[in-house]
């Protein structure tokens, strides 16, 4: 029989308030992504629901720009999507050379650790990004394994250069694993053509997916690295090449893995339509120019990018200088009166900025001016 | 430049028939549920938010009946809770024993292994449980830091008994540790009375919500363990003690652990406010009424439970002996045509029984004599 009571709370109504989400993430979900996660569940492996797992595969194969056969999504938030990466690349001992320009890679560090694995780090000033130079010396010098970079630095609002980094890797023996939970779509990024052997994101940014599942894909080099691995990978959750078998990467017979999440799947399919029909150059190109006007409307109320350097600044995301005088979380929460979320700093940022995103479809002239409009407000509210 | 062409499979109309899910789960949703699913975004740590976690995890402690302050859903679904279990109470060079009665211990036993863990297995045969006696003897013999069982075993449709396992797993300084994916809100279980120390569960069976999440509670001995050990949990995403302050278990200020699968979490919300809206008592007890017609409407029909003790019957989910002369597969996919999804076996019970699942709201009068009859018609026209 029971002893613990029920819970009366839970017989009140939820609490849902609608909200402009103008923050690092989650993004605003579209309505045709919306409309896809309450539709009736199917079976996992039923063929309707295979069928739309294939979509996914191509759509993912889209987003990232690559023709890898093992491309597919972990079932987690972004953070599962580095976990399957780090798990399916690395046995203890090996090596990891971690680019470390904010906290996704002082994450990546950490986790590296927990497994096992010998751990270097490229420590950049945060708002900077790595030059191919001090890149190719510290490679060089530490012969790692695998190397980390972050494209999207969400805590700083860096966009690191991609372009030779790959080939540096590849030239010592190294993989070349790149994290853009927080700029696929937004920022320019070509797997193929930027020799990336493992980029993994995540569905609630620019993509305006709910939170739930991690897009992945590894090169044909990293599969052949992790087909010869010594020891089993650690996890079965995130195991790559069982989890290619169950997305049909390989064209084999599926074997039933895990229960896929149905309702999370339906909604990447969606999303992933939205950006197919938009156009990936396009999407990218519509953030650039859209940030270009947050820029010239930041300066207009007299504020500042965090990163000074104009090519180094996600598009869809970026870090705001909190002006001297001005309580930054005070700002903050009287944006949340107004229905508008954005946020402040994360790690070495806290307290210095506000992170005020622009993801996906909320990257448009409307957002943005009346997000700027109420920051205003805002500030001239809370000067101290 | 985009070098990967646009998929243009994405710009057609996803497909997503109405069925009627009387397998292994995932089973349908509920109307509430599926509201909940579409509701509006909130950033994962607004006050509305973290407002929902906290009812959650009231919820998830009626569900397991525990005053466990451990207690949370982790974001992946039903084998991320075993992975998320096994990780953080055992250490490499540690030991487990395994009580394997199909493909669940099977399950924990591969993965114990992937983690550095020695096993040790008590086979069962399938269809049948461990006594007591068979148990203590292997707990004595094995000497074990943590022993499994599966409460609901979903290949054998075995109910494994619970009463004074935990017991003896205490006096023999090992932890408890349960899985009832399949079995919860379905099959009684009072976590904290059965002296368990780690219960997961899923959300896509007796709950009716789409897999996503994995309720997961730890006894204050699991937490103690946890906090002693000399080494640091190898996964970050599973770090039971993170996800535990991020959930806010412990009353500390949260931290920003990962992006909180925000639709899913609404979902389980409304989930558990069913279930308690019914009580747990009472929906057990219907599970297991409708189960009794269940068996006495097949036994009209000529077919018999594949488990022949009527109390080691999990009363959510039926496997059903597949008469001779009758193709198995082909059933199911008459079934399946005519909008009925039931399920074959899986491991060693392939090729030999159905699976029937009535879980949660699928356990009604309707259902069961819906499928009974249709299943009767497939019998009859897949005769050899």
């Amino acid at each position: 029989m029971t002893s613990v009571p029920k819970p009366t709370v839970l017989m009140e109504p939820m609490n849902v308030p609608p909200r402009l989400l103008m923050g690092p993430g989650p993004s605003n979900m579209r309505s045709e992504v919306q409309e896809a996660t309450s539709k009736s569940l199917l079976g996992h492996l039923h063929p309707e629901f295979v069928k739309i797992m294939d979509d996914v595969r191509l759509g993912i194969q889209y987003l990232f720009q690559t023709n890898n056969k093992l491309t597919f999504a972990v079932s987690g938030t972004g953070h599962a999507g580095m976990e399957c990466a780090l798990v399916n690349l690395l046995e203890r001992g090996e090596k990891i050379l971690v680019v470390q320009n904010g906290i996704w890679g002082a994450r990546a560090t950490s986790l590296a650790k927990r497994m096992g694995v010998d751990t270097f780090v490229l420590e950049i000033e945060n708002g900077k990004a790595a030059s191919l130079g001090e890149f190719e010396k510290a490679v060089k010098e530490y012969k790692p394994d695998v190397v980390f970079i972050c494209h999207g630095e969400s805590s700083t609002g860096v966009m690191h250069p991609l372009d030779g980094y790959g080939n540096i890797c590849h030239q010592n023996n190294a993989l070349f694993l790149v994290d853009t939970v927080a700029s696929i779509g937004g920022a320019p990024f070509y797997s193929d053509n930027l020799n990336v052997d493992c980029v993994y994101s995540a569905t609630q940014k620019v993509l305006n997916a709910p939170p739930g599942l991690a897009p992945i894909s590894f090169s044909d080099r990293a599969v052949d690295k992790i087909k010869n691995r010594k020891t089993p990978v650690a996890s079965f959750y995130f195991d790559a090449l069982e989890l290619g078998n169950y997305w049909g990467c390989f064209g084999e017979v599926r074997r039933y893995h895990h229960t896929g999440m149905i309702s999370m799947v339906y909604a990447l399919r969606e999303a992933l339509a939205k950006l197919v029909e938009e156009g990936i150059d396009e999407s990218v190109n519509r953030h650039k120019v859209n940030a270009q006007l947050f820029y010239k409307e930041l300066k207009a109320i007299g504020l500042e990018p965090f990163v000074t350097d104009e090519v180094l600044r996600l598009p869809c995301l970026t870090t705001v200088k909190i002006p001297e005088k001005v309580t930054g979380a005070a700002v903050v929460g009287c944006m949340m009166n107004e229905g508008i979320e954005i946020a402040g700093g994360l790690g070495a940022t806290f307290g210095k900025v506000w992170r005020i995103g622009t993801f996906g479809m909320n990257s448009n002239e409307v957002n943005i001016r009346k997000t700027v409009v109420q920051l205003e407000k805002c500030i001239n509210r809370n000067k101290v």
